[in-house]
């Protein structure tokens, strides 16, 4: 199996953190430390047997690691890859767990000096909990990581990157990173969105006074679980895949157009078949 | 304790069927039968325990009930009502379980015949899957279940609709079915509104060919739950209580539009702000 020596994780949150534990748990890795802004999460990271050990110094972090996994917000990616770029040992390969893959992988590429390696993922598994203390192991089991590379990627370098999320239990689709951010806008990015939207809506309305959320039931709370989700690490997707975003809350927005020109009217043909496609496709994915 | 010698439920799905089994488990109702269609689904009531007895004729099914509990699809209660209601009993108390009050409320109580009454109800409780065989006993424990009397609404059979649900395990606040409808508007059928109308268009947005849907994950999947319910019981929902859904629909888009605005933008502050407010607002409800 492959072993690294010394990973690095930056970013020891959910998605570092988790594939820090499953790594350890298989032996793919013989040493793991943290790399954080704050001392606190790391410590953390070291008791909760995450990490071996810690440095808020990025640079004395990726000393002699021969893999970096970045796990930051999507924004903060780039800039921690062109700090630690001219700090790695020859032969690294640094890979990326963030949400969106063309805004990081076109930055991290050019960042990346020669005879070390940039191999952009996005694993799609995750919770609306954040934080180490929010990490496990399991978390990537059974689900699929999207790994991006471009015509710049090196084979090896790609070809270890997948086989690190095959440890951790994925399925690993290769995809262009602009077809994933489409990809992805379409059944994570949007509903984030719409749930998002719908919470604040629901809240904002008023006409009853008293207080509309607390008669929701089981359906409302699952149906808007995601509007939990951090708003930073959110904030930086509708930063980074605003075209695609947008392209897929117009495209909804027509489907939410044509609904309620069904309720309009009245359109009780219309209105089932509507609610059964959605419910047959649904099921289909259940 | 209330007790009825004869329950009959019209239309024995998740929602009959679950009241029917908790107020036989309690001993609140001596003898259940059950009313439908069609005798497959009735038989399977029996077979279940949930049902005493079963006929298809609802004349002869509600002879000597001292309760009728109508969990038909909401435009189908008031032609149910109005078929039964020259064979009620003297002093029988119909109710329902229609997602949708005023509609229901207003037809049903001009049907009843003197001395018989009629009470609204809607329990905010439910799944996504129907017939007698989704039903269980516990469906409304810890739940609530609006009960919506009118100036018309006696007062004795009221009370006696309340005690019901209190023994189902609800809590049973009272509200003004036009006030039901705007509030179950904003907090279920929205919701739904907007599951199936993001089902519809990731299934349809076909940019990149291949099957957009088996990408989701776990939120994905969790957020698009309710969007596999019963096709007709939403069709006559969206049919009943169509201002209201409208007004919520339009409410929703507006707020849809302020966070496009902000994706458009670029806003990251804006952004960040619309994200916390709604996480925070969720996170309350947990
Ligand atoms: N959560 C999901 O469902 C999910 C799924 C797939 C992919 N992702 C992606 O994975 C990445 C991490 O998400 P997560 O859920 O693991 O978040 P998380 O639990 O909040 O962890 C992110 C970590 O990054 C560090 N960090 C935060 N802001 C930073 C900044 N400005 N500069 C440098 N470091 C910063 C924090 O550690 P310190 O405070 O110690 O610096 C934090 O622990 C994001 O890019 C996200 O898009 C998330
Ligand atoms: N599911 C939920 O989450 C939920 C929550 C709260 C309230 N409700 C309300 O409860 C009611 C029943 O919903 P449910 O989920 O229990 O549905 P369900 O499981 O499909 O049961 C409805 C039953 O009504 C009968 N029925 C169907 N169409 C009919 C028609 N046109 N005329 C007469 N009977 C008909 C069917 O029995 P036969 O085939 O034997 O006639 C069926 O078993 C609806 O008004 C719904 O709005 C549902």
């Amino acid at each position: 199996m492959l072993v690294f020596n010394r990973m690095a994780v930056i970013g020891v949150g959910l998605i570092g953190g988790s594939l820090a534990r499953i790594l350890r748990e298989k032996g793919a890795v013989k040493e793991v430390v943290g790399i954080g802004r704050g001392e606190e999460n790391l410590k953390r990271g070291v008791e909760l047997g995450v990490l071996d050990r810690y440095t808020t110094n990025a640079k004395e972090g990726v000393a002699g690691a021969d893999l970096v996994f970045v796990a930051t917000p999507v924004c903060a990616i780039p800039k921690v890859v062109a700090e630690i770029a001219p700090f790695l040992a020859p032969g690294c390969i640094v890979t990326d767990g963030g949400s969106v893959k063309e805004f990081v992988v076109e930055a991290c590429e050019q960042l990346m000096p020669e005879g070390t390696f940039f191999v952009g993922g996005h694993p799609i598994a995750g919770t609306e909990h954040s934080g180490v203390e929010a990490s496990f192991s399991t978390l990537y089991q059974g689900k699929r990581c999207i790994v991006t590379p471009t015509a710049n990627t090196d084979a090896l370098a790609l070809e270890k990157v997948v086989e690190i999320w095959k440890i951790a239990g994925s399925t690993v689709p290769l995809m262009d990173p602009v077809q994933h951010d489409r990809v992805v806008a379409a059944i994570s990015h949007l509903p984030h969105m719409v749930a998002y939207s719908l919470v604040n809506a629901v809240d904002g309305y008023d006409r009853f006074g008293g207080d509309l959320l607390s008669f929701s039931a089981g359906g409302f709370r699952d149906f808007t679980r995601i509007a939990s989700s951090d708003p930073v690490m959110w904030r930086d997707i509708a930063l980074t895949n605003r075209d695609a975003i947008l392209e897929m809350m117009d495209f909804f927005s027509g489907y939410l157009e044509t609904l309620r020109g069904l309720v309009a009217e009245g359109d009780a043909e219309g209105l089932r078949s509507f609610f059964l496609n959605s419910k047959e496709k649904r099921d289909a994915i259940l």
